[in-house]
């Protein structure tokens, strides 16, 4: 029996990913040029260069979009903390992310767009229900590798990892909104201070705890008592924002 | 000669401030409902109860609106500044600090519209301008916090103030993002924590060196280039966002 392997066949599912593959990508395009919300389905279906239905097919909006950038995300961010596992040392698996999460979103337009996902799911229940998940992923997979550095005597033992992991996440995030609001001659200066900065906090020889002993209330001082008196005030509150 | 001072009478100035002030309160809520981009001017004059005409008199756009609620952030951080300066120590400060941003921004509506304000100032010139003229005055000002803390020995010396002051304002940014996706049974834990990693930073017996004594290169281990590759990957780059 002869057979033909002029070329490998795709499954219609292989077709189908391949093209709802090609939607996410043109939406992120559209997404990164103009933003989440002043970009129309329509927009995406004109980058994508294929009809409405087409497009409606695999998304039933830019809602349904934006989950699944969110659940390619969490591929990613799987597949970087099995890597970060393999890594010589803690400190290096960090600092190299560090760098990697500074260079990534070193454009403008990428910053913008995760900084809106991170509003969008604030506010919508269904996005930020996608978000919540792979957060909660993400960061017991950093405390993990920060408990199995700390077993190995890497890093402070009296760290809590699972707030050692939030403190860190949160810190990239802000390390990327900062480098778009300040000026620096060179680039590398912030996410290298970062890096420093971690290195100082999961530090073995620091003698300050690593765990508050108890919740101590505000200070109650002048100073505490002033502040709060500004943040608690309405008038300011509906105005500030930042 | 008989004087009648019943009330203190306004005059045209102080009346149109107070109706500016009164446009921007609406804005705000609006904004806080349904986000920067999908409230319309309409709304925030149905919001205000003033006419259109009203409402354009004082702000030409949404944009200008932003630009005004940033300007009116500006003159808050300035106070926040000269309070900081009066505490008992910057240490105390910078607590009090943490805890306050932390209450300031529980609402998920107010870290939403300050995350959707940082993307905004991204993408957009004008918006960018004015927040990158703002960060500028706050990072100067907490830097000369820190060096006078520095110079009285409170804190470790060998710090840069002024990179010190930015991670500290991008770790207050990360935590307001991140006390939204992920659940707490108490909400004091996060700024608690935060603030433990800053005394942790600042403390004087840090053994790890507060500056980077070289800029080095990005580890060339086979993690990092894997890491690196996956980064720079177009079609990774084009699907992912966090």
């Amino acid at each position: 029996m002869a057979t033909r392997i002029s070329k490998t066949p795709q499954s219609p599912t292989q077709k189908a990913d391949k093209k709802r593959i090609e939607v996410l990508k043109a939406a992120g395009k559209c997404f990164r040029k103009t933003g989440f919300h002043q970009t129309s389905m329509q927009q995406i279906c004109a980058e994508t260069g294929l009809g409405p239905g087409a497009v409606y097919r695999y998304f039933t909006g830019k809602e349904a979009i934006i989950e699944a950038m969110v659940e390619e995300e969490r591929r990613q961010a799987r597949a970087m903390l099995l890597q970060m596992r393999d890594a010589a040392s803690i400190q290096q698996a960090l600092s190299t992310a560090t760098r990697l999460f500074a260079e990534r979103y070193r454009a403008g337009s990428d910053a913008s767009l995760m900084t809106e996902v991170y509003a969008e799911g604030m506010r919508s229940k269904r996005v930020g229900t996608v978000l919540r998940k792979i957060e909660a992923e993400w960061i017991m997979g950093l405390s993990n590798l920060l408990r199995i550095a700390q077993a190995r005597g890497q890093i402070d033992a009296s760290l809590d990892a699972a707030q050692t992991a939030l403190f860190l996440t949160g810190m990239w995030d802000g390390m990327v909104i900062r480098q778009h609001f300040h000026a620096h001659d060179d680039p590398q200066a912030l996410p290298i201070f970062f890096e420093t900065m971690i290195a100082r906090l999961l530090a073995k020889d620091n003698k300050v705890a690593g765990k508050p002993l108890t919740t101590p209330p505000l200070e109650n001082s002048l100073f505490a008592e002033e502040l709060k008196k500004r943040a608690e005030s309405e008038d300011l509150r509906q105005l500030s924002l930042i």
